[in-house]
Protein backbone atom coordinates (compact mmCIF):
# COMPACT_ATOMS: atom_id res chain seq x y z
CA UNK A 1 0.00 0.00 0.00
CA UNK A 2 1.37 3.57 -0.92
CA UNK A 3 0.52 6.28 1.68
CA UNK A 4 0.40 9.67 0.13
CA UNK A 5 2.26 11.78 2.37
CA UNK A 6 3.66 15.37 2.65
CA UNK A 7 6.11 16.10 5.71
CA UNK A 8 5.56 19.22 6.64
CA UNK A 9 1.45 18.59 7.18
CA UNK A 10 -0.61 17.56 9.98
CA UNK A 11 -2.88 15.36 8.34
CA UNK A 12 -0.55 12.73 6.99
CA UNK A 13 1.65 12.70 10.38
CA UNK A 14 -2.04 10.75 12.09
CA UNK A 15 -1.98 8.06 9.52
CA UNK A 16 2.12 7.23 9.92
CA UNK A 17 1.83 7.24 13.53
CA UNK A 18 -1.52 5.30 13.25
CA UNK A 19 -0.04 2.66 10.95
CA UNK A 20 3.37 2.87 13.54
CA UNK A 21 1.21 2.12 16.47
CA UNK A 22 -0.15 -1.17 14.10
CA UNK A 23 2.91 -2.52 13.27
CA UNK A 24 2.20 -1.62 9.28
CA UNK A 25 4.85 -0.85 6.90
CA UNK A 26 3.30 1.92 4.39
CA UNK A 27 5.52 2.73 1.18
CA UNK A 28 5.32 6.56 1.89
CA UNK A 29 5.38 8.91 -1.24
CA UNK A 30 6.35 11.99 -0.79
CA UNK A 31 4.06 14.44 -3.07
CA UNK A 32 5.12 18.36 -1.62
CA UNK A 33 6.77 20.38 -4.19
CA UNK A 34 10.04 20.60 -3.42
CA UNK A 35 11.04 23.81 -1.17
CA UNK A 36 7.33 25.29 -1.69
CA UNK A 37 4.64 25.36 0.90
CA UNK A 38 2.35 23.39 -1.53
CA UNK A 39 1.74 19.99 -2.92
CA UNK A 40 2.93 18.75 -6.30
CA UNK A 41 1.00 19.57 -9.64
CA UNK A 42 1.05 15.74 -11.10
CA UNK A 43 -0.36 14.80 -7.42
CA UNK A 44 -3.08 17.31 -7.50
CA UNK A 45 -4.32 16.41 -11.38
CA UNK A 46 -4.36 12.79 -10.55
CA UNK A 47 -6.16 12.90 -7.13
CA UNK A 48 -9.54 14.31 -7.86
CA UNK A 49 -9.95 15.55 -4.17
CA UNK A 50 -6.59 17.61 -4.17
CA UNK A 51 -5.38 16.95 -0.36
CA UNK A 52 -3.33 14.78 1.75
CA UNK A 53 -3.17 12.11 2.56
CA UNK A 54 -4.60 8.98 0.51
CA UNK A 55 -4.11 5.48 0.89
CA UNK A 56 -3.44 3.56 -2.78
CA UNK A 57 -3.90 -0.61 -2.40
CA UNK A 58 -2.73 -3.12 -4.38
CA UNK A 59 -5.54 -3.15 -6.75
CA UNK A 60 -5.71 0.72 -7.20
CA UNK A 61 -7.85 1.97 -5.11
CA UNK A 62 -7.78 5.22 -3.51
CA UNK A 63 -8.79 5.99 0.04
CA UNK A 64 -8.89 9.66 1.48
CA UNK A 65 -10.06 10.78 4.25
CA UNK A 66 -7.60 10.20 7.66
CA UNK A 67 -10.24 8.34 10.10
CA UNK A 68 -11.28 6.47 6.67
CA UNK A 69 -7.74 5.25 5.71
CA UNK A 70 -7.12 4.52 9.76
CA UNK A 71 -10.58 2.49 9.81
CA UNK A 72 -9.47 0.42 6.64
CA UNK A 73 -5.89 -0.42 8.22
CA UNK A 74 -7.87 -1.19 11.72
CA UNK A 75 -9.67 -3.38 9.56
CA UNK A 76 -7.14 -4.86 7.81
CA UNK A 77 -4.96 -5.80 10.71
CA UNK A 78 -7.15 -5.62 13.90
CA UNK A 79 -4.61 -5.79 16.95
CA UNK A 80 -3.84 -3.86 18.43
CA UNK A 81 -7.36 -2.08 18.22
CA UNK A 82 -6.62 1.80 18.03
CA UNK A 83 -10.78 2.18 17.34
CA UNK A 84 -12.31 0.53 20.61
CA UNK A 85 -13.43 -2.99 21.36
CA UNK A 86 -16.69 -2.88 22.25
CA UNK A 87 -19.85 -0.47 20.45
CA UNK A 88 -19.44 2.16 23.63
CA UNK A 89 -15.81 1.87 24.13
CA UNK A 90 -15.50 2.89 20.24
CA UNK A 91 -18.49 5.11 20.70
CA UNK A 92 -16.46 7.25 23.21
CA UNK A 93 -13.17 6.91 21.07
CA UNK A 94 -15.27 7.86 17.71
CA UNK A 95 -16.62 11.10 19.75
CA UNK A 96 -13.98 12.49 21.33
CA UNK A 97 -11.36 11.46 17.95
CA UNK A 98 -13.94 13.88 15.91
CA UNK A 99 -13.72 16.27 18.94
CA UNK A 100 -10.16 16.87 18.13
CA UNK A 101 -10.17 17.02 14.48
CA UNK A 102 -13.13 19.51 14.53
CA UNK A 103 -12.56 21.70 17.77
CA UNK A 104 -8.91 21.20 17.69
CA UNK A 105 -7.25 20.59 14.62
CA UNK A 106 -9.54 22.87 11.98
CA UNK A 107 -9.23 26.05 14.46
CA UNK A 108 -5.38 24.98 14.16
CA UNK A 109 -5.84 25.17 10.12
CA UNK A 110 -8.04 28.03 10.12
CA UNK A 111 -5.50 30.10 12.12
CA UNK A 112 -2.62 28.61 9.68
CA UNK A 113 -4.35 29.11 6.40
CA UNK A 114 -6.33 32.42 7.25
CA UNK A 115 -3.28 34.51 8.67
CA UNK A 116 -0.13 33.41 6.78
CA UNK A 117 0.07 35.25 3.60
CA UNK A 118 2.17 32.69 2.21
CA UNK A 119 -1.51 30.72 1.58
CA UNK A 120 -3.32 33.98 -0.27
CA UNK A 121 -5.39 32.28 -2.02
CA UNK A 122 -5.20 28.62 -0.91
CA UNK A 123 -7.11 29.44 2.53
CA UNK A 124 -8.62 26.01 2.12
CA UNK A 125 -6.57 22.55 0.97
CA UNK A 126 -8.69 20.57 -1.85
CA UNK A 127 -9.85 23.19 -4.13
CA UNK A 128 -8.92 24.40 -7.60
CA UNK A 129 -10.11 27.40 -7.50
CA UNK A 130 -8.59 31.02 -5.58
CA UNK A 131 -10.07 30.38 -1.75
CA UNK A 132 -8.90 33.52 -0.11
CA UNK A 133 -7.69 34.16 3.67
CA UNK A 134 -10.51 35.59 5.50
CA UNK A 135 -8.53 36.92 8.53
CA UNK A 136 -11.39 37.47 11.09
CA UNK A 137 -11.23 33.71 10.90
CA UNK A 138 -7.99 33.32 11.96
CA UNK A 139 -8.42 35.26 14.85
CA UNK A 140 -11.81 32.82 15.33
CA UNK A 141 -9.96 29.82 15.30
CA UNK A 142 -7.54 31.00 17.74
CA UNK A 143 -10.79 31.83 20.23
CA UNK A 144 -11.87 28.20 19.33
CA UNK A 145 -8.52 26.69 19.91
CA UNK A 146 -8.69 27.71 23.39
CA UNK A 147 -11.92 26.60 24.25
CA UNK A 148 -10.61 23.09 23.16
CA UNK A 149 -7.65 23.42 25.90
CA UNK A 150 -10.15 23.68 28.08
CA UNK A 151 -12.27 21.27 27.08
CA UNK A 152 -9.90 18.50 26.75
CA UNK A 153 -8.34 19.86 29.81
CA UNK A 154 -11.65 18.70 31.49
CA UNK A 155 -11.87 15.77 29.80
CA UNK A 156 -8.29 14.51 30.69
CA UNK A 157 -9.06 15.18 34.44
CA UNK A 158 -11.36 12.41 34.69
CA UNK A 159 -9.30 9.71 31.89
CA UNK A 160 -5.71 8.68 31.14
CA UNK A 161 -6.18 8.98 27.41
CA UNK A 162 -8.27 11.39 25.27
CA UNK A 163 -10.91 7.91 24.21
CA UNK A 164 -10.69 6.51 27.80
CA UNK A 165 -8.79 3.96 29.70
CA UNK A 166 -6.61 2.77 26.73
CA UNK A 167 -4.61 4.81 24.18
CA UNK A 168 -6.45 4.87 21.15
CA UNK A 169 -6.49 6.94 17.65
CA UNK A 170 -8.23 10.21 19.30
CA UNK A 171 -5.03 10.60 21.42
CA UNK A 172 -3.18 10.75 17.56
CA UNK A 173 -5.76 13.09 16.53
CA UNK A 174 -5.25 14.89 19.94
CA UNK A 175 -1.90 14.81 19.94
CA UNK A 176 -1.08 16.40 16.40
CA UNK A 177 -3.83 18.86 16.76
CA UNK A 178 -1.60 19.95 19.69
CA UNK A 179 1.76 19.42 17.59
CA UNK A 180 0.33 21.88 15.12
CA UNK A 181 -0.97 24.10 17.75
CA UNK A 182 2.26 24.54 19.60
CA UNK A 183 4.32 24.99 16.36
CA UNK A 184 1.63 28.03 15.62
CA UNK A 185 2.67 29.97 18.70
CA UNK A 186 -0.58 28.40 20.89
CA UNK A 187 0.84 25.73 22.65
CA UNK A 188 -0.63 24.17 25.94
CA UNK A 189 -1.47 26.72 28.29
CA UNK A 190 -0.59 26.98 31.38
CA UNK A 191 -3.59 26.30 33.76
CA UNK A 192 -3.56 23.10 31.24
CA UNK A 193 -1.96 20.27 33.30
CA UNK A 194 -4.06 17.36 32.42
CA UNK A 195 -3.13 18.28 28.56
CA UNK A 196 0.05 18.57 29.49
CA UNK A 197 0.51 15.35 31.55
CA UNK A 198 -0.79 13.27 28.87
CA UNK A 199 1.06 15.13 25.79
CA UNK A 200 4.33 14.10 27.41
CA UNK A 201 2.69 10.79 27.79
CA UNK A 202 1.88 10.72 23.66
CA UNK A 203 5.27 12.66 22.69
CA UNK A 204 7.38 9.31 24.56
CA UNK A 205 5.54 6.91 22.17
CA UNK A 206 7.23 5.61 19.35
CA UNK A 207 5.24 6.28 16.95
CA UNK A 208 5.49 10.08 17.75
CA UNK A 209 8.77 10.30 15.76
CA UNK A 210 6.84 8.48 12.70
CA UNK B 1 -32.42 5.22 23.95
CA UNK B 2 -33.58 8.82 24.09
CA UNK B 3 -32.13 10.88 21.30
CA UNK B 4 -32.27 14.21 22.08
CA UNK B 5 -33.65 16.26 18.37
CA UNK B 6 -34.35 19.61 17.41
CA UNK B 7 -36.75 19.51 14.63
CA UNK B 8 -35.40 22.43 12.44
CA UNK B 9 -31.70 21.41 12.62
CA UNK B 10 -30.27 19.38 10.03
CA UNK B 11 -28.02 16.82 11.94
CA UNK B 12 -30.82 15.40 14.15
CA UNK B 13 -32.25 14.97 10.72
CA UNK B 14 -29.87 12.46 10.12
CA UNK B 15 -30.30 10.50 12.84
CA UNK B 16 -33.76 10.24 12.60
CA UNK B 17 -33.24 8.76 8.45
CA UNK B 18 -30.58 6.37 9.84
CA UNK B 19 -32.86 4.61 12.83
CA UNK B 20 -35.91 4.58 10.37
CA UNK B 21 -33.60 2.95 7.79
CA UNK B 22 -32.88 0.45 10.28
CA UNK B 23 -36.59 0.18 11.86
CA UNK B 24 -34.82 1.46 14.85
CA UNK B 25 -37.44 3.39 17.55
CA UNK B 26 -35.81 6.14 19.01
CA UNK B 27 -37.55 8.30 22.10
CA UNK B 28 -37.51 11.41 20.74
CA UNK B 29 -37.09 14.44 22.75
CA UNK B 30 -37.35 18.03 21.53
CA UNK B 31 -34.52 20.19 23.04
CA UNK B 32 -35.24 23.24 21.04
CA UNK B 33 -36.85 26.40 22.21
CA UNK B 34 -40.22 26.79 21.47
CA UNK B 35 -40.40 29.90 18.82
CA UNK B 36 -36.84 30.38 19.03
CA UNK B 37 -34.06 29.47 16.78
CA UNK B 38 -32.37 28.40 19.87
CA UNK B 39 -31.76 24.98 22.37
CA UNK B 40 -33.36 25.28 25.24
CA UNK B 41 -31.24 26.43 28.47
CA UNK B 42 -31.54 23.62 30.24
CA UNK B 43 -30.40 20.95 27.61
CA UNK B 44 -27.06 23.43 27.16
CA UNK B 45 -26.80 23.27 30.59
CA UNK B 46 -26.54 19.43 30.44
CA UNK B 47 -25.05 18.54 27.73
CA UNK B 48 -21.06 19.76 28.27
CA UNK B 49 -21.01 19.81 23.83
CA UNK B 50 -24.09 22.11 24.10
CA UNK B 51 -25.29 20.60 20.64
CA UNK B 52 -27.94 18.19 19.53
CA UNK B 53 -27.96 15.63 18.52
CA UNK B 54 -27.22 13.26 21.81
CA UNK B 55 -28.07 9.27 22.27
CA UNK B 56 -28.85 8.79 25.40
CA UNK B 57 -28.43 5.10 26.25
CA UNK B 58 -30.50 3.22 28.80
CA UNK B 59 -26.83 2.94 31.26
CA UNK B 60 -27.17 6.81 30.82
CA UNK B 61 -24.08 6.97 28.57
CA UNK B 62 -24.15 10.17 25.80
CA UNK B 63 -23.01 9.41 22.91
CA UNK B 64 -22.82 12.44 20.31
CA UNK B 65 -21.38 13.11 16.75
CA UNK B 66 -23.73 12.17 13.95
CA UNK B 67 -21.27 9.60 12.59
CA UNK B 68 -20.53 8.17 15.79
CA UNK B 69 -24.01 7.85 16.58
CA UNK B 70 -24.80 5.93 13.57
CA UNK B 71 -22.11 3.46 14.36
CA UNK B 72 -23.12 2.55 17.43
CA UNK B 73 -26.69 1.97 15.98
CA UNK B 74 -25.08 0.09 13.16
CA UNK B 75 -23.04 -1.65 15.75
CA UNK B 76 -26.24 -2.65 17.74
CA UNK B 77 -28.24 -3.29 15.15
CA UNK B 78 -26.13 -4.17 12.06
CA UNK B 79 -28.99 -5.01 9.31
CA UNK B 80 -29.17 -3.76 6.96
CA UNK B 81 -25.88 -2.70 6.61
CA UNK B 82 -25.54 1.12 5.87
CA UNK B 83 -21.22 1.68 6.13
CA UNK B 84 -20.51 -0.96 3.87
CA UNK B 85 -19.50 -4.64 4.15
CA UNK B 86 -15.78 -5.32 3.04
CA UNK B 87 -13.19 -2.64 4.56
CA UNK B 88 -12.93 -1.50 0.80
CA UNK B 89 -17.09 -0.35 0.82
CA UNK B 90 -16.70 1.01 4.17
CA UNK B 91 -13.83 3.02 3.20
CA UNK B 92 -15.67 4.33 -0.28
CA UNK B 93 -18.56 4.73 1.98
CA UNK B 94 -17.00 6.43 4.59
CA UNK B 95 -14.76 8.88 1.99
CA UNK B 96 -18.01 10.21 0.29
CA UNK B 97 -20.02 10.05 4.20
CA UNK B 98 -16.92 12.51 5.14
CA UNK B 99 -17.35 14.29 2.15
CA UNK B 100 -20.94 15.44 1.88
CA UNK B 101 -20.43 16.42 5.51
CA UNK B 102 -17.14 18.78 5.36
CA UNK B 103 -17.41 19.98 1.68
CA UNK B 104 -21.16 20.16 1.27
CA UNK B 105 -23.28 20.15 4.66
CA UNK B 106 -20.15 22.20 6.54
CA UNK B 107 -20.29 25.36 3.91
CA UNK B 108 -23.97 25.09 4.15
CA UNK B 109 -23.50 25.88 7.75
CA UNK B 110 -21.02 28.34 6.93
CA UNK B 111 -23.67 30.44 4.95
CA UNK B 112 -26.67 29.84 7.23
CA UNK B 113 -24.68 31.01 10.32
CA UNK B 114 -22.98 33.47 8.87
CA UNK B 115 -24.86 35.61 7.20
CA UNK B 116 -28.72 35.16 8.65
CA UNK B 117 -28.47 37.76 12.05
CA UNK B 118 -30.83 35.74 13.71
CA UNK B 119 -27.43 34.42 14.63
CA UNK B 120 -25.73 36.99 16.23
CA UNK B 121 -22.82 35.83 18.23
CA UNK B 122 -23.78 32.36 17.48
CA UNK B 123 -22.38 31.97 13.79
CA UNK B 124 -20.73 28.36 15.77
CA UNK B 125 -23.18 25.77 17.33
CA UNK B 126 -21.67 24.46 20.93
CA UNK B 127 -20.18 27.49 21.82
CA UNK B 128 -20.60 29.06 25.54
CA UNK B 129 -18.69 32.09 24.01
CA UNK B 130 -20.13 34.60 21.40
CA UNK B 131 -18.47 33.57 18.02
CA UNK B 132 -19.79 36.38 15.87
CA UNK B 133 -20.60 35.87 12.10
CA UNK B 134 -18.24 36.65 9.24
CA UNK B 135 -20.13 37.24 6.17
CA UNK B 136 -16.98 37.05 3.77
CA UNK B 137 -17.24 32.99 5.32
CA UNK B 138 -20.71 32.82 3.75
CA UNK B 139 -19.51 34.13 0.52
CA UNK B 140 -16.81 31.66 1.15
CA UNK B 141 -19.59 28.78 1.72
CA UNK B 142 -21.43 29.46 -1.22
CA UNK B 143 -18.36 29.26 -3.38
CA UNK B 144 -17.58 25.81 -2.02
CA UNK B 145 -20.94 24.68 -2.36
CA UNK B 146 -20.85 25.27 -6.06
CA UNK B 147 -17.48 22.75 -5.97
CA UNK B 148 -19.43 20.09 -3.90
CA UNK B 149 -22.23 19.84 -6.81
CA UNK B 150 -19.83 19.70 -9.24
CA UNK B 151 -18.22 17.01 -7.87
CA UNK B 152 -21.40 15.24 -6.19
CA UNK B 153 -22.50 15.15 -9.83
CA UNK B 154 -19.60 13.56 -10.97
CA UNK B 155 -19.27 10.98 -8.77
CA UNK B 156 -23.00 10.38 -9.55
CA UNK B 157 -22.35 9.85 -12.81
CA UNK B 158 -20.25 7.01 -12.37
CA UNK B 159 -22.47 5.19 -9.54
CA UNK B 160 -26.02 5.27 -8.49
CA UNK B 161 -25.74 6.15 -4.66
CA UNK B 162 -23.02 8.57 -3.45
CA UNK B 163 -21.19 5.10 -1.46
CA UNK B 164 -21.40 3.22 -4.50
CA UNK B 165 -24.05 0.37 -5.76
CA UNK B 166 -26.23 0.54 -2.10
CA UNK B 167 -27.73 2.99 -0.50
CA UNK B 168 -26.03 4.12 3.03
CA UNK B 169 -25.32 6.64 5.56
CA UNK B 170 -23.68 8.57 2.67
CA UNK B 171 -26.75 9.18 0.79
CA UNK B 172 -27.99 10.24 4.28
CA UNK B 173 -25.76 13.06 4.80
CA UNK B 174 -25.81 13.89 1.00
CA UNK B 175 -29.55 14.14 1.04
CA UNK B 176 -29.72 16.08 4.21
CA UNK B 177 -26.91 18.96 3.07
CA UNK B 178 -28.82 19.19 -0.56
CA UNK B 179 -32.32 20.03 1.51
CA UNK B 180 -30.27 22.13 3.65
CA UNK B 181 -29.19 24.03 0.98
CA UNK B 182 -32.53 24.37 -0.95
CA UNK B 183 -34.34 25.41 2.09
CA UNK B 184 -31.43 27.80 1.90
CA UNK B 185 -31.91 29.37 -1.50
CA UNK B 186 -28.99 27.44 -2.96
CA UNK B 187 -30.72 24.49 -4.62
CA UNK B 188 -28.96 21.60 -6.85
CA UNK B 189 -28.07 23.29 -10.16
CA UNK B 190 -29.44 22.92 -13.05
CA UNK B 191 -26.60 21.22 -14.88
CA UNK B 192 -26.52 18.88 -12.00
CA UNK B 193 -28.71 16.26 -13.53
CA UNK B 194 -27.03 12.95 -11.86
CA UNK B 195 -27.61 15.06 -8.25
CA UNK B 196 -31.42 15.59 -9.67
CA UNK B 197 -32.24 11.81 -9.94
CA UNK B 198 -30.20 10.50 -6.93
CA UNK B 199 -32.17 13.68 -5.03
CA UNK B 200 -35.30 12.55 -6.28
CA UNK B 201 -34.75 8.61 -5.72
CA UNK B 202 -33.67 9.33 -1.96
CA UNK B 203 -36.68 11.54 -1.24
CA UNK B 204 -38.79 8.98 -2.53
CA UNK B 205 -37.97 6.83 0.30
CA UNK B 206 -39.71 6.20 3.21
CA UNK B 207 -37.08 7.16 6.20
CA UNK B 208 -36.67 11.15 4.04
CA UNK B 209 -39.98 12.10 6.16
CA UNK B 210 -38.30 10.71 9.41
Amino acid sequence: MKLYNWNVAPNPRRVRMFAHEKGIELDVVDVGEPGQPRLADNYLDANPHRIVPSLELDDGTVIGEVPVICRYLEAIHPAPPLFGRTPIEQAEIGMWERKCELEGMAPCAEILRNKVKAFDGRALPGYAIPIERIEALADRGKLRLGVFYEKLDARLSDAEYIGGDAFSVADITGFVTVEMATQGRNGIPEACSNVSRWHAAIAARESAKA
